[in-house]
């Protein structure tokens, strides 16, 4: 599905169909190509002919052009090295503010997460080749859930759908992936307002510091009940178990 | 990383360096742009600067000019919807030539080949992060295995290293792969002339549809020693398990 944003094109991303819509917005939204005080006005289909395959797979975000021109980085062809890590690392902390001092989520909430958003995978249980991102609250709750092929597609659907309600950011809330947390999901987490990040994989040694600089906790191999927590750098005594 | 062609931008993807001459030529040779009567003259590092971020992150095949361009397909911004499967397939089905009837890999083998690529999986010992892509042949020995934080770069980096080596097409050869098996991973092995695909998690509806076109015989789910068979849609009698 190819992206516009006031009808210039932002990406295209192999998706799972649905929530088109989301996605988009939620992509737009963690690229910072949807900062305050810039409405999204509408979003619609502007494919062309009627079969499926070309009628739904290019969306656009309105916004009545006053959304930021999207940057080169975004692209993948360009021969700069956008992507290099300190680069975005250096452009994320421009962007987004540091989170306060954590009051971290209890660890017998965190560990509870993957099997309370596993009740809501119902195309992995299907196919077995979906990823999932949810959002939970300091309780426990799963308040939203959306599944994808693609990790980060997941991410934005959820963060494009709290966009579209009014919903960001959030605060006090985590942010669940059911892989890896790489330097992208930090920022699509840090873009949501979720000052945790609860992967059930590994992190990257980028996504690390990134965390450190966001001051957000984050929490890899959630799994079996356990885990390791890769920031902050210190644990708040009591609060989370020693990594492993 | 920036892979360039005889000096025009292919592809920029985020890797885990070393093997990247490997990486390279492995891309550009799954994606059709080394096909017979293209020499690999030459691959080198054309970055800019001393520091590693620049020096290290384009690389350059060259065939002095002989190679076809690079097509827009490849690239992620484009308007056009190069991705969608349909085309993809057509691309595939134009470009490489079914297998013949498949001699099928007994199971014995192929069950046994998770437990043999992780005696070479350095990298996801350390860090638990990475993939694995490996050749296996008939016997089940495991003839190459690369790691990459992506999936799709460690299949490149194996068949990059068969090309430069001279070894393409192999034959009665299987790849492996640690994640998923979409349509990405099937082009590859085709490509590569792996007319056996073994996946550890799911394949997408595309990768199937795709493995029934090339003959490729394609196993997903292969853990804990079972596994489903995808393709062919018929299974020879006797020479693999029913699905689960």
């Amino acid at each position: 599905m190819t992206i516009q944003l006031d009808g210039t094109v932002v990406t295209t991303t192999m998706r799972t169909p649905g929530h088109d819509f989301e996605l988009a917005v939620g992509f737009c939204h963690t690229e910072g190509l949807l900062p305050d005080g810039v409405p999204v006005t509408g979003v619609r289909y502007c494919g062309t002919g009627s079969a499926v395959e070309t009628a739904f797979n290019v969306v656009t975000v309105e916004t009545g052009g006053v959304a930021p021109t999207p940057t080169p980085r975004l692209g993948t062809t360009s021969s700069s090295c956008g992507w290099c890590g300190s680069d975005h690392l250096d452009e994320l902390t421009a962007r987004l503010t540091p989170f306060d001092e954590p009051d971290p989520i209890p660890f017998e909430v965190i560990r509870s997460v993957p099997a309370a958003v596993s009740q809501h995978q119902g195309l992995f249980d299907a196919t077995g080749a979906v990823h999932a991102a949810a959002v939970f609250d300091r309780t426990g709750a799963i308040e939203l859930v959306r599944e994808d092929v693609g990790r980060h597609n997941a991410v934005d659907k959820v963060v494009g759908a709290l966009r579209l309600a009014d919903g960001l950011p959030v605060e006090g809330r985590g942010m669940f992936v059911s892989g890896r947390a790489s330097i992208e999901m930090v920022q699509k987490a840090w873009a949501a307002g979720c000052s945790t990040l609860v992967a059930v994989s590994a992190p990257t040694a980028l996504a690390v510091t990134a965390a450190r600089r966001a001051n957000m906790t984050l929490v890899g191999f959630m799994r079996d009940e356990c885990c390791n927590v890769y920031s902050p750098e210190r644990l708040p005594e009591g609060s989370v178990p020693a990594p492993r």
